[in-house]
């Protein structure tokens, strides 16, 4: 079975073509600039060259039927027909408490992923572009929705609810729903292979660090806590959003600069977190180089970005009571080998010993990270979401029989 | 010396009268309802007896002269002449970055204090009618101002600052200050005391947990980190505060609600935590009772509570690599076992074993509730925040030689 993989924003589609046979990548690449001016194509041919086609594409449809072009393309494509794409899996951000796991899209699906795109209006809507651009291209081909946040839906009650008037989670579902999750449940997957722990008697802390960041706390396998909320903005310092803040600060902000509630949504997802501390970039590296010139809010932005890191795996030791391996993973998590050190530093109370001369040469591979006598084991686990959105797609349309 | 500690907030006053040669209450008592009708003092006398007086109370002004008459009278006072008042303590809550200590009372503290009425305008600008007041009734007597975030201004900034733009503490001094500061310094001080800690050489998690709640981690007598921040909505659940939330949460509900920023911070303030998700009380002892009595609401709310402190206490374990003693304080630490229960359970990993049937007995007394063999010591400390401004108050007049 062959399976495309997309993760269609509001301007933009990312793409993988998989051989489920071997789990093999056949094709990849992306579409940019969807609506606007000077869009265009990057193709990622298989001995790595990269190959960009300017084309005009005024709408998602435009933009999908340029994958297509590109993947029957007799030079730099995969397949000969359309026919050879048997399903077709999509990354969703926001599934609400609607979602609980991936499912096969039908009419009803993508009536429920467009109510929730109160919740998360711009990330829903391109999705909803992107499977609809599809159906009309290719209408009897089955489609997928994984969801972002489902492998977070095993969090019980009083870990997700805030504790405001109960009505709005009643009314307007507000609550923690939590994202990242498809890589979440990859690496704590994987960690457990790795290290040949049974998943259904394990704690563990995955560390998805990237320019979004998040934490969870996985028990038995299942999440039971994580720091992202009702949107992606909550928990950590980020590259540009601000993580965990005092409520009333928020208020007090807009007051003093006479803010709109959108406007400060905004100002707190885009000119915050790493950005708005050093106003440099929202590039961890700027910022590691940055610090290691001497400059100083460069290097109290790393604190701070640490920091909080090292208070949310203490957080979720309590809440897992106790922990066997914490996982790092994304951008950050695999390449950052100062964040990896500093977050997990003066932790032995917990059991957590670092390898710091191996930490500082694990970049993007799949390595044990503690040393051999740390109760806990730190380990580095490059993530795939790709691959979970594959594979649930191939399951889900192989057990349909379609 | 005997020294007078006020509490004045925009409505009320709280006194306590010290004769700080054995530290023995003389008086003490509150009057209430300011500048409202039906204003009134209540007297707490020594014999346990309360009495209560309906006054004309315009202004802060007549009501610490009602203060003073009843200190005067013949039956339920303590004192001859108004001259045997040495010196007064007043509570302030906003002592902003400005005062990192407790400070003997001049214009330029007037000054300093009305400037920090921007941050806490309600508590600031009754602290400060107060001081006015005692100053034009008794313009020689030296007044002291114990701040309730000088035990907080040891954090260091990566604890202390938000990640928004740096601007925003350059200019509006936006960052973390902490709450209930005179308390955390009181009980961590006599925990050591209690177990024969070296203070210098301590790990140590207080939780002062009232109607307002908070978590402090204090390394070698300083405190590191504090769940409450700019204001003291942030942090744990509480009786109408509703503690940490996603900054988009805030702004989603003020779109959907079409509420302001002042609305907004009321609302979060005053009409959630505890009291938002049963709908019953903001009293946790309302709502033990209502669990018990099979409300699930309440027992929801006693689960997000409980597990608030947990994770509190698991970030800042880590914040101190380790623990010592874990201190609980305030109405409710002092007092609902189920909360100390639950909230320590299941914390083995980090030697902390909870004595439960110990537990069960403490209300209000000190006690070390965790088993001989927990490695961490669990224990109640009843807190006094006025007995710490009255000897703030004694040593700077002393020292000041007034």
């Amino acid at each position: 079975m062959k399976v495309l993989v997309l993760n269609c924003g509001s301007s933009s589609i990312k793409y993988k073509f998989y051989n489920m046979d071997d789990e093999s990548v056949l094709a990849q690449g992306g579409v940019e600039r969807i609506g606007l001016d000077n869009a265009f194509i990057k193709v990622k041919l298989p001995n790595g060259e990269k190959k960009q086609i300017m084309a005009d594409l005024p709408t998602h449809k435009e933009g999908v039927s340029l994958v297509f072009k590109c993947l029957l393309d007799s030079e730099i494509g995969a397949i000969k027909s359309l026919d050879e794409i048997d399903a077709v899996g999509h990354r969703i951000v926001q599934g609400g408490d609607k979602y609980k796991q991936s499912i096969i899209v039908d009419k009803s699906v993508e009536d429920g992923i467009e109510e929730l795109c109160d919740l998360a209006p711009v990330h829903n809507a391109g999705h909803l572009k992107g499977i609809r651009a599809v159906d009309s291209l290719m209408p009897t081909t089955p489609q997928v929705c994984v969801f972002d946040n489902a492998f977070h839906s095993t969090m019980p009650d009083y870990a997700y609810l805030y504790a405001v008037p109960y009505e709005l989670y009643q009314k307007y579902h507000i609550r923690r729903y939590g994202f990242h999750g498809t890589s979440h449940r990859y690496v704590s997957k994987r960690v457990c292979e790795m290290l040949g722990l049974d998943i259904n008697n394990s704690k563990i802390i995955t560390c998805h660090i990237g320019n979004g960041a998040s934490v969870a706390a996985i028990l038995n396998g299942k999440v039971i806590d994580t720091s992202m909320g009702l949107t992606p903005l909550a928990g950590l310092m980020m590259g540009s959003r601000c993580g965990d803040i005092d409520a009333s600060a928020v208020t007090y902000i807009m007051d003093k600069l006479n803010m709109k509630p959108q406007e400060m949504a905004n100002y707190l997802n885009k000119e915050s977190g790493v950005l708005g501390i050093t106003g440099i970039s929202s590039d961890m590296r700027d910022i590691e180089n940055a610090a290691r010139e001497g400059n100083e809010r460069a290097q109290l932005a790393l604190n701070m970005y640490n920091y909080r890191i090292k208070k949310y795996i203490g957080a979720y030791a309590a809440a897992l009571g106790g922990v066997d391996a914490i996982v790092w993973t994304a951008g950050v998590g695999e390449n950052q080998t100062g964040t990896r050190e500093e977050a997990c530093a003066n932790l032995e109370y917990l059991g957590i010993k670092i390898d710091v001369e191996k930490n500082a040469k694990i970049h993007g591979d799949e390595a044990i990270i503690s040393t051999p006598d740390s109760k806990v084991k730190v380990v580095v686990v490059p993530t795939d979401e790709e691959i979970v959105i594959a594979r649930d797609t191939k399951e889900l349309v192989e057990k349909a029989g379609k």
